[in-house]
């Protein structure tokens, strides 16, 4: 049984992850969130929340999962996104075209289809459902949106959203004017996503339904650094530029091609493009620490330039080290240009370009034609108004000689000089008009829980007994106090469920145990991560103290009762030892 | 302009609701969450999972919004959930077959397909679209499930959920184990689900992608009093039973049909059938009026027999009053029996009963039966286990005299009693398998939003200005305070902008403004519902306080920096005048 095996064993026993459907046999690609598993998934995203919307001041909006087809004509999703596949004419069963390759070339992904069919003929692939020798058709392109109608008929064709940034996009007009049409502004979004995959291999880490969380922060083109910088210059994260990544082997260390820089660091050597993005690369540490991976584990790497998008000017993918697959890409951070915006402009025909003002307006000159009407109006008669419109247009340049050559309708038209005055202004001009470049960090909710359960868990041998433990922070633990009853009398059941009354009006989440021995209790709540637990003994009855056991270093501390609710809370937010510190003091 | 038009008009204008995908001309039946609604729908969710998750202990889970098709025809939705269309063939639109004959009868959506067409017919109703006449075709029958297929091929239909509450179906028998095999418990979900209509007319009212927070509690069939009853059994509710409902106009007041009870005496003069469901009406109106529902425009209408699924014991919905819609259903609360869990138990084929005990196990006779298989192996060698199966299964009444007749693959075989030997056990059962019965509270969360701004908002002539206000309470604001500098002086906004940093730290989610004039700034304030507004004026630079101006009452209060946070928090939870009287005590 590999670590994955593993965890996911643990994940449906206690009630983390459960397939779906399960109850008509499951399909691939869907896993449930049971009870504990959509608690830490709810403290997860309310984390996401706290750093990007509350202290980063980026609005969160929420738009439909069904799109219009308009909108991935656009974003390119309608022709752009789609699998290679393959069918068996043996079993009709339909497989990845290029995953039937792995092994035989390295990166099967980045192949056109026929080369990847000509691959599996020349290597005689078997077909691994029903082991036929060639039964394969030719390479097709499957997309990978849901597709379905919106009302009745068939005309009005609607995708579920392959992520949930073009929901923002659209909306760029109403949230500019939202912030008061100044520049940078971010907004936010956290919802379902979804991908038809043609046949899903990889358990929780390939769902064809997920949770991103998406920020898309608008900002001047020419204005990349980033206004907090120094607040976070000094963090050191561990990048693998693309540079690197031929000759090293990523996994840290000496001669790997990761290395250990400040934010200062990695923008003055130019490793990450400018500070807007590096800015954004701490800011995905700090989070992805703070919910449970562990930075050892964790790693920043850049795309090369093949994978990168065309438009992109530089993008990096925080990965995680997991036992079974890998490095496993669970955020990205790209700076996007104006691509998305001005893909938009073009399909809907609207202007999205904002006026970025200058700190003082320029004063710049230019001529004001003025064509003598009193005479153009008579001889021109029904095409006046056009050749007005023509001569306005013209430059100084254009003004110059006798005759001024003009065109109407597809024919030149000879105007004399005399008819045309022109006079130069100066003029004042407030800024120019720009379309906004996109930085996105795009968060994928899904794998971060898979790896902060990973990451989390340790098997540890205490006193001859094997003990699961989840080391979940305290902040995104699912069950935050345990209360148990040393033994299941009724003398020591009341007030124990008085307490856990008492700390769930404080806003705990609190479980009440009273089945089994006090240390078996103990270890349920180790391999949920539980972090505290608060035991009632007959001591209590006596002096009105209850222990505090911690789940990490499995230490007690015996507090009164009055105090309990305030350290807990203090515990929550400062940890086990500095609360017990403190307050001892 | 009605009031639904000012409604929407400002949840438009100041960021609450956008019409989606407008970039692209829109279509009906979707909407955005702008900032400002997407956090106000934020709240609203969070303190309907503090009562129901936290304090009813109902965990919540997350399934996915696909699901594949066996357990909508378990549920019948493949079958049953539709609306009666009719198309013009003279333009080609689709429109709700009964929304054409509203006026004609009074319960258009009562009537069989052909009864409609015939009232189409015989009132000559045109084609609202183009006009036509006598070109409309049969009533056919349209269903409100969104298609797709999951995965490359066609034959895996999936369909977008209707409603949340199947995906907790289907984990009932893993929901059972995690809750240790004891009845009652709850589970909960918030989520997406999605009704294809075929024209919706409603706006916000009547989307085709919406929010659901849907409670199913699982109980004993036999055990419908609630546990905590006491607690809530004198709370007063405006309940409309079906009995009134014939000759009430459903509005208040006397002769209207409204009766206003406690929850006791709703149960023991039998309007509302258990406490169970009464103890959930209650719950509901808590949760309502907690967010911003008016209780005078709200009231629990019971479902007549007709209208109530067949299954079903009792349903009541919540509904609000509202200026253009009328009563709306915004919560539905059922006792659904054992429909839901028996249907999926007969089409998955498991067993989804549960066992309950007896409060003492009670003593069974029974008989043990032994053949005698020395004898009767050699005598009927490949046929001995079937004829010993045969035996053991027979009842004391079928061993009396010289032979046994069984039946063996169609044969009856005689079997000499000497062969058979039985005795008479006592035997402990334990107690009954049931399946469970479940109590569904089911809530609409956008029509809420709806009822929430509409109820919460006033226009108000304060000094020969109007102001427009939202009332709502604090708890759900979008913004909780906005700090806001007399002046825009540096000398005032440096001390504002730290003011608001400070209350951001402590989880209030605030808004900084410095452009126009104060009066201005309060107003655009009260317009979005921003409870409190702090002020830094030149006092502030020599004694340190600022002013906290209430939005209802527009008080004001001056308060030392020192204490803001903490007063702050105080009036968020216990209101301006509460918070601000206990202070100067």
């Amino acid at each position: 049984m590999d670590k994955y095996e593993q965890i996911i064993g643990l994940a449906k026993r206690r009630g983390f992850l459960w397939n779906s459907f399960e109850l008509y046999g499951g399909t691939a690609g869907f896993y449930d969130y049971a009870p504990l598993g959509a608690m830490l998934k709810r403290r997860i995203e309310d984390i996401w929340r706290k750093m990007y919307v509350i202290e980063e001041g980026f609005y969160e909006i929420e738009t439909p999962t069904i799109g219009i087809a308009a909108i991935f004509d656009a974003s390119g999703h309608t022709r752009g996104f789609s699998d290679p596949m393959i069918v068996c004419s043996g079993c009709d069963h339909a497989f990845r075209a290029d995953h039937l390759i792995e092994g035989i070339v390295e990166t099967p992904d980045a192949l056109p289809a026929s080369e990847i069919k000509r691959l599996i003929d020349e290597h005689g692939i078997k077909c691994p459902q029903c082991g036929g020798v060639g039964t394969f058709g030719d390479v097709s392109s499957f997309n990978l949106m849901f597709k379905t109608t919106i009302g009745p008929g068939a005309e009005r064709v609607g995708y579920l959203r392959p992520e949930t940034a073009q929901g923002m996009f659209v909306d760029f007009e109403h949230l500019f004017r939202f912030y008061r049409e100044k520049l940078p502004f971010g907004v936010t979004q956290i919802g379902k996503a979804y991908r038809n995959e043609i046949s899903p291999r990889q358990g929780v880490i390939r769902l064809r339904e997920f949770t991103q969380a998406e920020a898309e922060i608008f900002i001047n083109p020419s204005e990349k650094n980033h206004p907090r910088f120094s607040t976070i210059e000094g963090m050191v994260l561990r990048y693998y530029p693309a540079a690197n990544q031929q000759d090293g082997d990523g996994v840290g260390g000496v001669g790997s091609g990761i290395i250990e820089l400040t934010a200062r660091d990695a923008v003055d050597r130019a490793i990450v493009a400018h500070e807007f993005l590096a800015y954004h690369l701490v800011l995905t540490h700090l989070f992805l620490a703070r919910v449970g991976i562990d930075p050892a584990r964790l790693r920043f790497r850049q795309h090369q330039s093949d994978e990168m998008a065309h438009y992109a000017v530089d993008c990096w993918d925080a990965e995680v080290l997991t036992d079974r697959f890998g490095w496993v890409e669970i955020v990205g951070i790209a700076d996007r240009t104006d691509y998305d915006l001005s893909s938009h402009a073009q399909h809907s025909k609207k202007d999205l370009s904002v006026l970025i003002e200058y700190d003082t307006p320029k004063q710049v000159e230019r001529i004001v034609v003025k064509p003598d009407m009193s005479v153009i109006g008579p001889l021109y008669k029904g095409n006046a108004g056009k050749v007005r419109a023509a001569l306005i247009g013209l430059g100084e340049e254009d003004l110059q000689g006798d005759e001024i050559e003009i065109e109407i309708d597809g024919e030149m038209i000879a105007i004399s000089r005399d008819l045309v005055e022109y006079e130069t202004v100066i003029e004042e001009v407030r800024g120019e008009r720009v379309i906004p470049h996109v930085i996105e960090p795009s968060f994928g909710i899904d794998r971060i829980i898979y790896a902060a359960l990973e990451h989390s868990f340790s098997e540890e041998f205490v006193a001859g007994v094997t003990r699961n433990v989840l080391h979940f922070p305290a902040e995104v633990a699912p069950v935050q106090v345990a209360v148990l009853p040393l033994l299941t009398r009724e003398e020591l059941i009341a007030p124990a469920l008085t307490i856990a009354a008492a700390l769930r009006e404080n806003g705990v989440f609190v479980s009440y145990d009273d089945s089994g021995t006090i240390g078996r209790r103990y270890r349920r709540n180790d391999e949920i991560g539980t972090p505290f637990s608060v035991t009632i003994d007959y001591d209590t009855l006596d002096d009105d103290t209850v222990t505090i056991r911690d789940r990490d270093s499995m230490a007690q501390i015996r507090v009164p009762i009055g105090e309990l609710a305030g350290m807990i809370d203090a515990m929550i937010r400062h940890g086990f030892s500095t609360a017990a510190t403190q307050s001892s003091r």
